[in-house]
């Protein structure tokens, strides 16, 4: 397909790195952040452009992946009849692009993006389109560059897995931050958890999480339980989370 | 090196297979569970023994890989002198090992180890020894199949090692399974979540999780945090740890 990317930040960039590695033409980067939009339209062989006045017309679709908070700023003059245009924004609904083409949607990656990678992430896509082609059109994208993990999905399953990847992302992530608070502080060196974190995750392709579980709080060991709480006296943050993450673990 | 091990769980399994890979010759699997200690034989062409009294003495490591409270059992009548002796449970002091041999120590493997695995994880070692033939027998045992990811640590160090290991494997781990359990009831596919899950494991090996905090907690976008908490209704324990992790997250 021939695709115009509008925005220039990690969505943008790693969506266009995608589209290009499964053969599509990118015609066109459009944002207003000049440095960022040239610096993508020279890693993908294109043009670039800063004012959406300029905008280059000729594409089959239009993706919208910029802040939530702009796509509203961003659509004002926006009109594209006929073409395919999507937002990537998980938590906007559809309805914001009506304006914009009879054939609007959303194209969103379920996945942390960020633009200094060295790898191009596995991402999941969960699409929804305003009528059949829209929804044709988005779901043959979506499965150009990530086949086997496409879903259709409306505003409000969008807003359970949005949830859900709250939960596995935000707050392991907070966990893995506090984790290593703490390890620099004790003298520990947090890369020696590396390999334990990665396992814990990649054992999740195979084996549910409710059948591994391990540790003090599983097995109800409070003389454990007690030290490690006596011994995070100085990090209150981490024995409140403690705490509570055994009552809900013992619970079970 | 010619090896006894001393139990046939997960951790004798895998460390077993290790040891193997890295051209050591297992000479016995000693265990009371026939089957399992024959299994690990018949995989490790060697013996297998199912009583203490019909123990190899010709090795020169003899490693105990039972779980925390049946060491002591185990030791009871085994004496071995001049040979090194370790055990692996990284929450219990290597004096319990004093009258077996002038040669004690700790071997821990700081891993979450199954052995019904399709893989052999990186596990970093944590050793420790009575005496400096035991300290760089377990080193050169440690670095031999696990190069990089070797460590001294005493007692009080392996408790904090095991404190953080607690965060970053039961807690994620428990995170994962309220996760698993809300995407079920919910009817989304918990394994759309899994490359996002490996995305935020796979990036601390070159970013501090400190510095990739996304989400509505770190944002403070109150209203989407609202619209979470109502969503999470029927999910009490996932409710109470959203709203601590998002207090938690904010505190930062």
């Amino acid at each position: 397909m021939e695709i115009v990317i509008i925005g220039s930040g990690n969505v943008a960039a790693i969506l266009g790195r995608k589209f290009k590695a499964a053969g599509h033409t990118i015609l066109q980067v459009v944002s207003r952040n000049a440095s960022a939009a040239s610096a993508l339209a020279y890693e993908w062989n294109t043009e670039s452009a800063n004012y959406m006045s300029l905008l280059n017309h000729r594409a089959d679709v239009y993706i919208i992946a910029v802040s939530d908070n702009v796509i509203h700023e961003i659509i004002q003059s926006l009109r594209l009849p006929g073409k395919v245009v999507a937002h990537t924004a998980g938590s906007v609904n559809k309805d914001i692009l009506k304006k914009v083409t009879a054939h609007y949607g959303v194209f969103y990656p379920l996945q942390s993006l960020r633009k200094e990678t060295d790898h191009l992430p596995e991402i999941p896509f969960f699409y929804e389109g305003s009528d059949d082609k829209t929804s044709k059109t988005l779901e043959s994208l979506a499965l150009s560059v990530s086949p086997g993990f496409v879903a259709k999905a409306d505003s409000e399953e969008r807003t359970r897995l949005h949830i859900a990847a709250v939960i596995v992302n935000n707050f392991v992530n907070h966990l893995y931050a506090l984790a290593e608070d703490y390890c620099k502080k004790e003298g520990l060196d947090f890369h020696q958890l590396i390999p334990l974190i990665e396992e814990t995750a990649l054992r999740l392709k195979t084996t549910s999480p409710s059948q591994t579980m391990t540790g003090p709080a599983i097995r109800n060991d409070e003389e454990t339980i007690q030290k490690h709480l006596a011994l995070l006296k100085n990090y209150p943050k981490l024995q409140e989370l403690y705490k509570l993450m055994t009552e809900s673990i013992r619970g079970n």
